[in-house]
């Protein structure tokens, strides 16, 4: 037994302290670092232990000192355990290249990470706080593929002359010709890029099964009208609807027209902006899924109230999910806080990205304590949202009258 | 002198009917086609002569009978006389060609007139009537590049293998390799397109020229950040912009930052729905401007208040205008008419075209008549704009007491 009262004081601790399931934190930059720190003091470690949590430092003099070594590891940390919170972090431009003295201006490590933890779809919801009104009335979520379409793309600017496309099986079967044209300006840029299909499938069951969950009506959008090649998509979705899914939508009460929808990626632009109800999904090929939940996120106030999800697949079929704020690292207010000035920071979209990544990493663990840190994230929702209601949330909400970013984490940190 | 009573006559007709200059009229179907007869009948014919303008019919059944040659003609005439007006026309559905008897599923008419007249950008603006709130408060303005983008782009549903895309330059220099990638997914579509960039001067001096008379700020919109081969379209602009405009612009208070501004194309989604103020304009790539113009239609109540606008280049430097409705045939509306019900179509967008049409025909001829033309269209846009705010307009824009298709169209032809 040893010594009686560290044994004590051991077990009063192992009480009082939720020992959270393996997670990796990956630490950004500015208003949102400043922000997750207070909120990692003053919520989470007076009541949790995270000593199983991997963290790895993605600001950009990280990536710069590490030749981005950080964000390899970080990928490999991920893919190894599942569930990931990431801050916003800072892609630089030129300017801050030379701002920060860096060697290089790193790209954006969004390739790397969907890449290395076999990316599917980019998951974007709707947040609601239950009495205040944001722009939806009911959820939207959104579903993007995670691969594909001209963010791979590679290209040439070319002058007059013929353009060739061919293919050429693995098999050793006959080459293929994908495409071949005569062009005929001085300057035009050549593109050419994939757009893999394999994972449709897996993007499906996430989308229709949380779809059902949410209680939300399913719509698969692509151009495919006009751009032929995205019919594969469609005829992806749509298979998988009708084994799995349309049976369950039926009786759900979801299905109002018998048939899964398709939706041109132009209207849907419109409907976006009608179907303030909200009560529906959206599924899109990568680019229109930028656009779109974009677009989304403005009809809902602002990208504070977006979630966002990067899922994956691990070798072993589990699910990769790394969690994310859809708004980026806030330098204004950061400069405004650097000046000294009062700042009004909602928290709402990081906290929400912590609450899902931690939840993910119960959920692969499963047990008693995983159930603990369920309730525990919950119960925070609860407490950051009251709040907000009773008029005691930060300034975006409760106008002039509202917190500054300090007093609102310590309100919530005397509530929970 | 002849019969002096047969010349009075004649004398008296070339006093009353202003001799409208050449120019094509595209018909098409449906519920447009039968609102358009009647306008013509009741507001245009008894006041314009319209004997050089030249009459092609792309309905699909006559696109079917005449294996297209209509549409061959009617290009070829566009390009000719240099000023046309089309009705919306249907492209059929597999379900509409086995109903109308086609012998072929009749693609859209859209290629071949945007190839047949060089096009190169369709504007699409927003439409005002004082006194009325539609969205946007000022104009905005667009400018969509006609050509290039995945419209044109050509495609494969290939397997595992390697894809490699060459440019032969047409001087016969050493092939260049453009994209060399190897696809690992057991289905994939490998897509190929290209961008000419060689008319992105002509739609900027289009553009500028265009917002500076409206008195809105311009934006340049790409995904450039990501889409690198994007940058080529906001060189040419900036060049255009800062060799011809800068000063004009500065010295009419439309260049508040001191430079043209470029906005990524997932944030205008965003912009279009916070700028309610209207007062801007915006030119993008093909596909960025088909996604955002719609959005723009949505904000602005709907495409029945956007103009459209093809605008392309003869071999002699002259401009070819080609102007229609942003909205379809509007079958549902024809469907109800056909039953024998009421309906209520506000002619705005289509008259907006048509008036479009006449007076560039008018600007491309010149000389009084020419003037006429002018001032009798004017004339035109006022009287139905006044009968709107009177509350004399139809249903979508005065409610249940408004006007059905033809009361409207009788009240605007008892007031011309």
């Amino acid at each position: 037994m040893g010594n009686p009262i560290s044994a004590r004081f051991q077990s009063s601790a192992a009480a009082t302290k939720i020992v959270a399931p393996p997670m990796v934190y990956i630490s950004g930059e500015e208003m949102t670092k400043y922000c997750m720190e207070q909120i990692m003091d003053k919520w989470i470690s007076p009541r949790v232990d995270t000593t199983k949590w991997e963290y790895y430092d993605l600001s950009c003099v990280s990536r710069d000192t590490t030749e981005d070594q950080c964000l390899r590891d970080a990928v490999a940390a991920g893919a190894r355990v599942g569930a990931i919170f990431k801050e916003p972090t800072v892609t630089p431009t030129e300017v801050q290249k030379a701002k920060l003295g860096l060697k290089k201006a790193w790209g954006s490590p969004n390739g790397a990470m969907r890449r290395g933890w076999n990316g599917i779809t980019i998951s974007r919801d709707t947040i609601h706080i239950e009495g205040i009104d944001l722009g939806f009335k009911r959820p939207v979520l959104f579903e993007r593929q995670a691969v594909g379409g001209e963010y791979g793309a590679g290209y040439k600017m070319v002058g007059k002359g013929k353009l060739t496309t061919m293919f050429y099986p693995e098999d050793g079967s006959e080459p293929v010709t994908v495409d071949e044209r005569t062009l005929t300006n001085e300057n035009s840029a050549a593109v050419t890029y994939d757009n893999p299909l394999d994972n449709v499938p897996d993007l499906a069951h996430h989308f229709f099964s949380r779809c059902l969950e949410a209680d939300v009506v399913p719509y698969v959008v692509t151009k495919k009208t006009v751009f032929k090649w995205q019919e594969g998509f469609w005829v992806a979705m749509k298979e998988v609807f009708d084994a799995h899914y349309k049976q369950k939508y039926i009786d759900a009460g979801l299905l109002p027209k018998g048939e899964l929808q398709h939706l041109i990626s132009d209207a849907a632009t419109m409907q976006i902006i009608k179907w303030t109800d909200g009560g529906f999904g959206m599924a899109a090929h990568n680019y229109d899924g930028d656009m779109l939940t974009d677009e989304v996120s403005q009809v809902h106030r602002s990208p504070g109230f977006i979630s966002s999800s990067l899922v994956g697949k691990a070798a072993d079929g589990s699910m990769i999910k790394e969690f994310e704020a859809s708004h980026g690292t806030v330098a204004d207010l950061w400069d405004a806080h650097l000046r000294g000035e009062e700042t009004s920071l909602n928290p709402l979209g990081l906290v929400e990205a912590l609450i899902g990544a931690m939840q993910h990493a119960a959920s692969l663990e499963g047990g008693p304590e995983a159930e603990k840190i369920i309730a525990f994230t919950n119960n925070l929702r609860k407490v950051m949202h009251q709040l907000m209601v009773e008029g005691k949330g930060t300034r975006d909400l409760c106008g002039p009258a509202g917190l500054t970013t300090e007093q609102f984490i310590e309100a919530v940190a005397e509530r929970i």
